[in-house]
């Protein structure tokens, strides 16, 4: 399985592709989209379409992983990431790539096993299911990563058992 | 000046592209866009997105005026009409056309005189304004012909004229 997980946003959005075979596990690309604040929105939105069509591109993944849009932050703000999240979902449809959302206490409580689990119990889990050696940084970035990690443990039986064997692992 | 007004949705997105020369205004096309509610959303937003590119083909405005999403409905609702305002503004954006915002209480003020119009205020005030002979249906069609309006009425005191000449004839 071949996730690109994607945090959009209209001014950073964060993606992370996870690839996991059978007793693996690994971070095949991950960063952020960033557009000019100083730039007019369509533009920006013009700017954020044509970097994530060009990583899909590069990166090839098998399906595209989004976090759902969190409307409970200021008017504005939940508008331009709305705005952003259409963008993403439309290339990877054109691109004939499966998109599947998740909401962000989804993504909590699947890769933490707790849905109000804070920000820095996210990246740690990340981190340390995903095998890095400091929790990833910027946030959008760990967040896009673990959207990804939300899919893969959500796929089904496979998964389950990875988990447990990393759990023995630790 | 030949302005799209645009109200978008995932279902429902409604246009109308309204042209204003010296002494004259009026309805080039008006309708709505809509997409199949069984499929999923990256489907739906990618065949909004290939209708609108037809429309701005077809119709050829020279600016397209877009209704601000409105986030004050359930949140899931928010983030869908956020979506199709992003794909919305992507399409004209790579067109070349500007594109403008107004927010729902804009179009009222600046449509009406009043920020705090309802619906039926504002669609008798398009209906007479664009020499309609009855209120435009259906409503997102209504609103999008509204903010056409709302553009063109923004843009200046040739505008201004404009209006107190039409309501000199009434």
């Amino acid at each position: 399985m071949f996730v690109l997980g994607v945090d959009p946003g209209l001014t950073t959005t964060g993606f992370g592709a996870v690839r996991k075979t059978v007793g693996s596990i690994e971070v095949a690309a991950a960063g952020v989209i960033r557009t000019d604040p100083g730039l007019p929105t369509p533009g920006r939105l013009a700017d954020l379409y044509g970097d994530f069509v060009g990583l899909i591109e590069d990166v090839r993944p098998e399906g595209v992983a989004v976090e759902r849009v969190f409307v409970n932050k200021n008017r504005l703000t939940a508008t331009r990431v709305g705005q952003a999240s259409g963008v993403i979902m439309l290339a990877a449809a054109l691109a004939g790539i499966e998109v599947f959302e998740y909401t962000p206490s989804a993504v909590k409580a699947v890769v933490t096993g707790d849905g109000s689990a804070s920000k820095t119990q996210i990246q740690q889990m990340v981190a340390r299911r995903l095998g890095l050696s400091a929790p990833p940084a910027p946030a959008d970035m760990a967040d896009a990563l673990a959207v990804a990690m939300c899919h893969i443990q959500s796929m089904g039986t496979r998964v389950g058992r990875l988990t447990a064997a990393q759990g023995a692992r630790r």
